[in-house]
Order: structure tokens, then sequence, then C-alpha cells
């Protein structure tokens, strides 16, 4: 996993934090780990409503082309983006979903992981609004791209001071989450 | 200025709410303007302190390649950021930086418009923290490319309710600030 090209795509609706679970991921990789990244939104004239996503690309190399086109890994928190972003996922890839949202997964030769991502926001670590770190927690652990001391870090410096306790408290639990789905 | 594709650079130091400033100015033209934007920011093993930058590509067209070659408008808030990013500027582009902290601009075929940015948010709007907000006025102000009114909506659709007059009142001060400097 650490040589080569790693795409990452948050995908879900507007609202959900996805941009800044990319920003976070692509400053854990670059200013904790030492890699190159490229973190970007897409936004076309569908952007107002609906699927929205983010991407993060993550190399040892420098990064020429900074769009993903194969992805590695894909978070999908809704299934209007579940339909709309899988296409693009690498065979041997890995799929999150939420449980709860995205009834029906494609079917397809990569790892399927589903725990319910938003529930757990609300009713374990107790806010929904950091169901993205929860997500966040969980692509960390499915990718083992950046280590989740580093992972961790860049969550800390993204989010206000006053609330990093709830965030790493989801964090943990969208980590310890994933693999216990993935291994079951 | 309205078919093509025209590149903006926001640059400056990390923590200066840079990569904010390029979210909303890719919601302005996309979700407000009905453009495509694709906003991104790279990082390098170099991400670690220093001069940091977000980018913003919006065109009337899909966007095939999605990284800045020929900046049409530079902003630099550190004079390491304008040494860094200021190469890839075009001829005829913009380049806006801070009078107090950028004192030697690059000599060449752009437009140079020098206000005092963090002086501004800290003085006349009241708050540090609201600069990169006087800087994206500054920047709607002098590239045209999106529509005061859109990006007005695009600033407030990001910036918590509590804040909506003072993130306003940045807004309004780098859009009128930025027009006096160029034009006196």
């Amino acid at each position: 996993m650490s040589a080569g090209r790693y795409e990452i795509r948050f995908s879900g609706a507007g609202g959900q934090g996805l941009i800044l679970a990319g920003i976070i991921m692509g400053e854990a990789a670059s200013i904790y780990d030492g890699k190159q990244a490229v973190q970007s939104q897409s936004y076309g004239p569908e952007a107002r409503g609906g699927a929205s996503k983010s991407e993060v690309i993550i190399s040892d190399e420098p990064i020429d082309f900074p769009k993903a086109a194969a992805v590695d890994a894909l978070l999908a928190l809704t299934q209007e983006a579940c339909d709309k972003y899988s296409r693009d996922l690498k065979e041997g890839g890995i799929l999150l979903v939420d449980s709860d949202l995205v009834k029906k997964p494609p079917k397809g030769k990569f790892t399927l992981v589903r725990f319910p991502i938003i529930n757990t926001a609300k009713n374990e670590v107790g806010r929904t609004i950091v169901a993205n770190i929860v997500a966040l927690g969980a692509m960390v652990a499915l990718t083992g791209i950046v280590s989740r001391e580093s992972a961790e870090k860049a969550v800390l410096s993204r989010v206000p001071e006053a609330f990093t306790d709830l965030n790493r408290k989801a964090f943990r639990a969208g980590y310890d989450k994933a693999l216990q789905a993935r291994d079951k």
C-alpha cells in the first residue's frame, strides 16, 4: 500500500462535511506522513443539491494528473451518491457504505464494507454532525494509506478545540467499527 | 471574461483560510452562477509550515485538466507565497498582494493591485480571522469571473450564522478596497 498512486473518493449529500474529510485525509498524508497529496472537488451545474463528492489522491511521487480515474476506495453515504460515483471503483477496491442509507450497493469485484455510519455518529458519539469524521476514521482503517496517528493529528488540527474530544471519539468509533464490519 | 478557462490561485501561509476562500469561489461559480469549477489543493513534503495555496479553475465547459498551469489571477498574502507561486502568472493577469506583507512583488506584464488586506480585516472589519474573506471579496471584484451576488451567497452559506454580519462586512470591504486600489 505504500508506493504508487492511491485514489480515495468521499461521496454523499451536500452539507455532510465530505470536503473537510478530504482535506483532513490530504493533510494526514502530506503534513504528517510525508507523502504527496492532491485534494479536490469538482462542481458542475448539478452542484446545487443532490449527490456530491470530494477526492484525495495520495502518492509517493509528484502527482501529475490530479483527477480520480480509477478509485481505490469509495465512501458512499447516500444511495444516490453510490449509484452515481461507484462506476469508477477499481476491481479489488474498497466500497464503504452507510448500511441504513445505501440499501442497494453495486455488485462487483471489490470489498464491500457496511455499517450504520450516520447512526453511529448520532447515537454512539452523540452528534450527527461528526458523521464525516466517523466515515474518515473508517476509511483510514480500511485503506491503511495513512497511519492512524497521522490521521488523528490531522483531525484535531482542523476542528475547533472545544470539540476535540467529540471528534476523537468519532474518529475512533469509525476506525473500530469499520474493521469489525470488514472482518465479521 | 465569460467563456474559456479561468485559473485563480489563493496563496499565503497555512492557517489563513485559503482553502475556504477557494471552496467558496468554486461554489459561487458552480452552484450560484451555473458554471463548471474544480477546486483543489496540492500538498508536498513541504506542506508542513511555509507557503501554501489553493486553486480554483472555472469554465463554461467541463474541465479536463484540473491543475492550474497559466494563472489568470493570483492572491499572495505573504512574500514567501508571492515568490513561490507568482511564476505561473499569465501575461495580462492580475496579482493582488497584501501591501504590508509583500514588499517586493515581482515585475511583469500584469495588473498589480496592493492594499493592506490583513490590516483591513483587523482594524476595519474587526477580526483578523476574516482576512480570507476580505481577500475573496477583492478577488471577486478584480476578476469579475463570478458575480458579486453569487459570491456573497456562497460566503454566507459557508460561515456560521452567528458570523453572517462579520463575513458580509469583510467581503464588502475587500470588494470595495480592491477596486479603489486598482483604479487610483
